[in-house]
């Protein structure tokens, strides 16, 4: 349960206040302002503002390409034509900020995302809460026997036990020592800035985190994706259904033509070209590699 | 007069439906949006959207530094302190977005500022306006005959006369020119986006433009700055105004470190130093260049 | 001819003073340092400096990924593992920076990418040449009837000549008042950051651009294509030849992957699949829009 | 000591294989190209490329500024000319690329530097060493008593003690551990991607960081002053050293302008004219804060 009463008090207060605004508003995102979505065991992931909606993209493309849009006759046909041809200018005239609260080593993922503004947490200033993210049981998967970066299956059995014991004590007794050492109680205690040094990855730290749209959605498709980190992706599907309520039809079209979308090279063309006229193109004739096959064949095949 | 009876009429519509929204709202910004604020001969800036207010500079601020933060009593304090110690992300997670008409050479200097989202006008899709800058009487300056980049006093008499004729005369006749070559009138009609190419700097363009408020502050310190080309100066200091009324708190430490501040070196330091402590100091014996000298002696006799 | 014996001179003394160092050197570019190689009728392209080769890509890389990346045996095939899968930081590791003089309605295109670093020449500072640029007839064309940011087929005839006088005529009265209202000949002379919006868009300026690998390669994934405007796509195609030569497995992965390649959303994915099937899918059961489909078709029939 | 005899043999290979070019080249850079300067206990940062010297910076402002910098005779007249007035583009002419080896925490400040390229050691790929920053006994400092995120004097006697084999004593376990569940010896073996949580926050990272020169001085600016956390500054004042010798032109008037500098905001202008004219101006009556006279005072009284 990620919320405290005093949180839960304090959104309650923020929804409670209605303003009456000039602004663009989008209904489907006013009723997940605050509230705070759960991810993993303690995190969670809550919009504090946002700006435009799916009206504010094609006004802005209707600025720069003038009666040259007048042709495409709703928003929905535009949104799409921007999406496609990867004109990416009028999706960052919508801004979304959230709070974000995760471990450390997935913030160390995210922050890499350049193009974003954070205010996170600092444990230069501030004292570190205890919470640390411990993987639920079919989270806890072996290193994957044929990629690198993946996981295989979920352990079982002793294995899975130790590892959670190890995850769970050297959380605990890492924070027992940084309180130990901060604490000012018959000794000068430890600067913060040092002691956290002391903390493991799995410890969760918050932020501010500011994006436009086009930003957004370049970060969802690759973190939701089948092959981010499970960790990450969580927070990334979370984010997902949120920009589905907001912008419904830039994230629909995000859908067909990224999410579930493929980049061929010309060689995979080439070779779709000769299967649809009847030729039987196998790896030895595709002028791919075999790593490069296998992947056509899921994109063609699935 | 920069507006059509059509525009005056959109902007009426979309200032006579207010929303209900749970989002923070400013409202001294709020009687701005849309309303566009006459800058030169045809240009304008209208505010479309914004993102914050002073609260949400705090609120940011207080996620990164905790309790660090909880000394500093009021708000106005603390966003003093963080404008004073350079601490610029609390500042981006507010955003402004602008509508704005402005003449291409002066669109060329903003442009530069990178760290925003810009939507333009296109001349490719579409036929540009019959509209074009021409300098009030007392904005027809000599070129400086100290500063390369400046410029002197207003030309008077028939040079003044004769630089508004040929200003006035060469853009009518390059739109005259422009027109005819884009018409498929018993011809084929170039492609505009050649015959743009025809077209003087002083035609004005139009976008929306997208920043947040930390890089709006560094545009606003550049541009509304003294040595700024007049011609620009007149756009910041519109936008500075409604700055003024979106943020009151964040504008006002703005004025105080930034536009009325002024960075010293070590050496100007120094000077001041002995200074204090009675020592006569000159250009001689100061360390610095005749020119770093100028600028100091404009800085503390100021 | 764009470049003055003094130019000319200027390249011949500094491809004549070979200097030694231990930095990764690529051959292929050593014989393009400071050669200006010509585009359009006055522009030119040529490299000023750069930063890595093939083989910087491959070791940040493997910096990233550690033994990670032992199993693809060579740096061809990890370059193309990198690509294929928009891993973009190690292309991010190379730096080329160009100079180029181009006219001002590309260079108000070029400067919307945003991650590149920009010195450009000054027209308040200075004085710009009468240089302007004047289509050949053949890159003189019709507006398209079909594609609003198009171009048809070449003018000819009367309109033709129209047009080339239209264009000339203009630029050179146009610059012979900037002339005129510069001159401090018996006159105060207007100030140089006046006269300049005097000039038209297709005269000519220059810059310094410096930007990565992947922005770069970004950049002509853009401006190389047919799409693009031809008189900036004559220097994304000058650009293209000169990285083949600098990173030429990167600049081949490039070529397969991204220029040559093609995005297919997943209804099109769909398509290909059902179609491979034996099934007969037209536009009414594809489930694509009329434009969508013309676009599908030209990509799987080309 | 940071580096095995593999990585000194690989540094030395690379210094003894010198190469022709064409480029501009640094000789003062030369002599740091590759080798590894040691930091902290385990820590190094060394040179793998740069781009640019001194003359590249005033090659592209005289781009820029054309006849308007023929008035400045000389290289370090105009470098300080840009420095003093803010002109930051022509600094981005020049590039470096640094592998730098530092722990996880230092790691999290540095990264939020934006503008910057990144490639890092990936814990999802690869397995982490076994290497740990320990503090040396003069840098185990206590939290500051009157600055949130500052230290005090350095901890001494049975607390020392203690905090060094927490630390220590922690590390190791965490690595056994951490050790433990990667391995597949008679059990399947956790996923790297989550047997990394387990490590704090001391573990020594690596990673290519490449910069412009402009963000590399901001960089320093905020990293090498007194107020930066001594364990990212040692990094701050090694990379100083070698920008000194790289663009010692720049470097200086980096010192003089930043380093060494002040801003000084309008009150605090106001106050320093009326003190030269002989008033005495109290807190009370100098309009800032008790907490702003303070910072005045060691400005102007340093």
């Amino acid at each position: 349960m990620p919320l405290s009463p005093e949180q839960q008090a304090e959104i309650d207060a923020q929804r409670s206040t209605p303003q009456t605004t000039l602004r663009a508003t989008a209904p489907g995102m006013e009723k997940h302002l605050y509230t705070a979505h759960p991810v993993l065991d303690h995190g969670f992931v809550r919009v504090i503002d946002y700006m435009g909606d799916d009206n504010a993209i094609t006004q802005a493309a209707r600025v720069s390409y003038g009666k040259g849009t007048k042709s495409v006759q709703n928003d929905e046909g535009l949104i799409r034509y921007l999406m496609r041809h990867w004109h990416s200018t009028p999706f960052e005239m919508c801004e979304i900020k959230l709070h974000v609260k995760l471990p450390v080593f997935v913030a160390r993922q995210w922050i890499r995302h350049r193009t974003a503004n954070v205010n996170e947490y600092s444990a230069r200033y501030s004292i570190l809460d205890r919470e640390f993210y411990i993987p639920a049981p079919d989270a806890l998967n072996a290193q994957s026997v044929i990629n690198n970066q993946g996981r295989g299956e979920a352990l079982s059995g002793d294995e899975a036990q130790r590892v959670l014991k190890y995850l769970t004590d050297d959380a605990m007794r890492c924070y027992d020592h940084y309180e130990e050492m901060i604490s000012d109680e018959g000794q000068q205690g430890l600067a913060r800035e040092l002691a956290r040094m002391n903390l493991p990855a799995n410890i969760y730290t918050q932020w501010y985190w500011k994006v436009d749209l086009h930003n957004l959605l370049h970060f969802l498709r690759l973190r939701a994706d089948a092959h981010a980190q499970y960790e990450i992706r969580v927070y990334a599907d979370a984010i997902c259904k949120i920009t589905a309520d907001w912008v419904p039809y830039a994230y629909k079209a995000f859908e067909d033509y990224r999410m579930g979308g493929a980049n061929l090279s010309a060689t995979a063309l080439d070779c779709v070209r000769r299967m649809l006229k009847g030729e039987v193109v196998t790896q030895e004739t595709s002028g791919m590699s075999k790593g490069e096959w296998r992947e056509f064949e899921g994109v063609i095949g699935g």
